[in-house]
């Protein structure tokens, strides 16, 4: 963010010998300097995982241009590849309800330049936050959701998303289940802050789950949104400790500040293009 | 917070045999229905600390008779005392520089009703975040710092801290050193948050100087200002994992979720009157 | 331990007004000088717990007299209690497999006297360890456990559990399944340490499991053993970070260090008399 | 540990562009199978660092060939660079003085073959531990230190490592003040606990240091072991949170926990290849 512009280059392919020879080289080739690299060998599904960061003015092409000569070897080596630009803000729509604490947070992390994305609109099932939302300068949604309008409440969601041209959907303790027509519409876009170290406590009042179990931890886990319920690749989870005194009220207001910061470092790898979706699992090159 | 109302006596005296006894004797005789109650022994002063909330309607009087009653077994046991009312809301001035993430999570804390409080103003030494802390409808002050008017300077925060009422005084990054007037003048009341795991980093730029010295964690520390620098009683800190691909700027974006964190857990305790400050150290009953 | 003899009283009762002092109240009639002392109400329950330890040569008599005096009032309150003297070190025997990592870890405890423990005996399924367990001085007790004879088998190790006049008997990666007789028989008194943070991955390969969903810590829990697999009251549990780089194997190697840490932490509360059961939660007076 | 045999390369030089090219060029050359590989770009140095596991199998020759054809490119490229072979077990010498808890640990983690590596001796200022060494197998030499005999001791105790053939002269909580010359002569092969978090509470009684401050946190610190006493490139460090209940002993004794996870973690690393010194920083590829 605070260096000159860059590509990224993602890529995964069956393993092989020569893999970081070949794409490295290709880059050298054409005086490419690398800024940052990580690779990883998954040994079970017998793949490679790749991320490169090269400088934009060390080489002597744009984006399109390297896309096109690079080809031939990313089809040679089955990549499964993308290439993204520094300099190309991603768009990032915020969904949330009721509870401020995400929304804060991010808000103050883009105002502050910390995320450096267009949030081109939140939407949310509820008003209250259009006053704080407008005043940032952001279009704000208010799609209301009721046991009889989902179908159509999440084909204006959808219709908003693609009509600003969102690149990132993010769920910061938005509270309703998204239709599982949004979800497959959008793998590996849509992420979510659930309240609770899964795979445990799946589902609804995570905290008073872990209050009735007796747990001297809780957690919060950021995870890419599907179909299936919290059931989705992970991309970051934390924990703080707790005791016999702290009530589920006293582990949801702990609880905030787990979920905000690791809602906020799941986003930021995911739009720095550090997470790799293999199955239900994420490589994610910190 | 989300109890009935309830007055919290903390006290300090040397240590003997019967404290305890005797003052939730004195509650007990008032038929005072105990909510949370804390002791400790400090063996190497010799001194004794307690925490003790009470539901206020259990008892047969109010805080200005509670006050009376108590201070003959207060003065036996040559307690340093006092009594607070949940039902009366602590003042909080913050103030602040040009860093907003410290602000907007205070500002999240207050609107949720997490932190219940009362924010009689926001003082700053610059004029950016003017428009957001008036649009949440609380008066700005703008009071700029030059090596020049610094005495009149403190002297007008000075003014408008008291003119406000203000109990506490949050220093959330605020980037300048406050008169030693100004700290001498409310022990006890003033909180900053240092960007370092002190005593590690005293001064300025912490963050480089960790760099420099290659830690693998770094942290940051809220304690009570006292006319040393970074010297003050320390109420809480916390720390996180870096690595050697870390510059600066990323340890400055990392420390801004502990700086935050530990801040409002601080004050927090501070609030709760949860702190009890005993020369340069803290009991913290959490 | 650094300290003078104390005795330890732990009780619970239903909550009502005046437990404090009625309690401290007696402990003062008779002069006796309070180290250290944690209340705690429990609002679902409607129950109160408290943990209070008081100087022996503070009191003008001994244990038993204690236990004469304090009846009534014990009575009175309805209080759930036991009294235990620092003096008199408690029995714990050790269940161990094929790992080493937690018996190496509470031998060498215990030979420091960090532990204040008597070890009257490790008890192994298998007989690898006989000769470090004898080293120490210890008595060691190989009782094979195959699919045919597990009721012999178990009734063997509570036999040597009674004969040795355990007061503990610490699973410390015993990695069969106690009968459901000798569970009974003890509650309150076999702890556990379950290699994942429960309640996620209950039963084998947890660690496998965990690597299977891909999450991003790893755990161990210390528990009391009941009848139901992994499903007793939690007393500690601790977790490490991992990432897509750790294999199975590595999570186990990790897992190893948090598990003799959490299990040392869970023994040190259980011996010093800081749990207290609650259903199928426990209370823990750190 | 778990793998076929491999080579781990590690490596440093001057940054410019094509050194990942380069390298792994001459590996995929000779058909070698890359296991793991890491990079890193040191800004402010504009130094270059690298770590990469090749299969050994999977290269047409041995180590010593590797060096040979290796070397021209590595002169080229202006490599600092070093090639170890897995199947060779690196020789560790502890020092320890009388408290067993780091000792016990290494000699678990030894025994399970979590640490595959050669103890050729343990060395201490004193006899206790000759009984529980010795039981391992291992010899134990016992050297003591006064004031008077300071450089004969030193001597004897490099003449012992010399004579072992040890790599690397680990500090297991070893009490005394090694000699400048003994440091000097084996850079980044001593290895040292020291209980502190670095750079805070430099020197004697760290626990005593952070009691009198009254910090929330206290740490363990792994690092190398040059003249200047504490001052050494850090390899790891941790935390443990305390309170205010905790006396200097009590931290003694937490301290431990952290002091021996802290010099595991940080003694793998080194023994893995995986720490690069560069100035009196560390560079450490986990």
């Amino acid at each position: 963010m605070h260096r000159d512009r860059f590509y990224t280059l993602t890529a995964s392919c069956p393993d092989r010998t020569g893999i970081i020879a070949r794409v490295t080289g290709f880059i050298a080739e054409h005086h490419g300097w690398i800024l940052e690299s990580s690779f990883h060998a998954d040994d079970e599904a017998d793949r490679y995982f790749m991320r490169i960061e090269v400088k934009a003015d060390s080489l002597p092409f744009m984006l399109a241009e390297f896309r096109t000569c690079f080809a031939p070897l990313a089809n040679e080596l089955a990549l499964d590849w993308q290439i993204t630009d520094s300099a190309v803000k991603k768009r990032v729509v915020i969904m949330v309800s009721k509870q401020e604490h995400c929304l804060y947070d991010l808000l103050a992390r883009w105002q502050s330049r910390e995320l450096n994305i267009e949030i081109p609109c939140v939407i949310s099932n509820h008003a209250d936050f259009r006053g704080f939302v407008e005043w940032h300068g952001i279009p704000f949604h208010h799609v209301p959701v009721t046991p009889d309008n989902k179908p159509q409440a999440y084909a204006e969601v959808q219709r908003l998303f693609e009509e600003s041209h969102g690149d990132t959907l993010v769920l910061a303790r938005y509270m309703q289940i998204l239709s599982p027509e949004l979800c497959v519409a959008h793998p590996g876009k849509i992420l979510n802050i659930h309240h609770s170290f899964l795979p445990s406590f799946v589902g609804a009042k995570p905290y008073h789950q872990a209050y009735t179990r007796g747990v001297t931890l809780i957690g919060a886990t950021c995870h890419y949104v599907t179909a299936e319920l919290d059931q989705g690749p992970i991309i970051e989870q934390d924990v703080i400790r707790i005791d016999h005194a702290d009530s589920p009220d006293d582990m949801v207001r702990y609880g905030k500040d787990i979920e905000k910061t690791v809602l906020a470092r799941g986003l930021r790898y995911h739009l720095e293009d550090r997470v790799l979706v293999h199955g239900n699992k994420t490589v994610v090159f910190r």
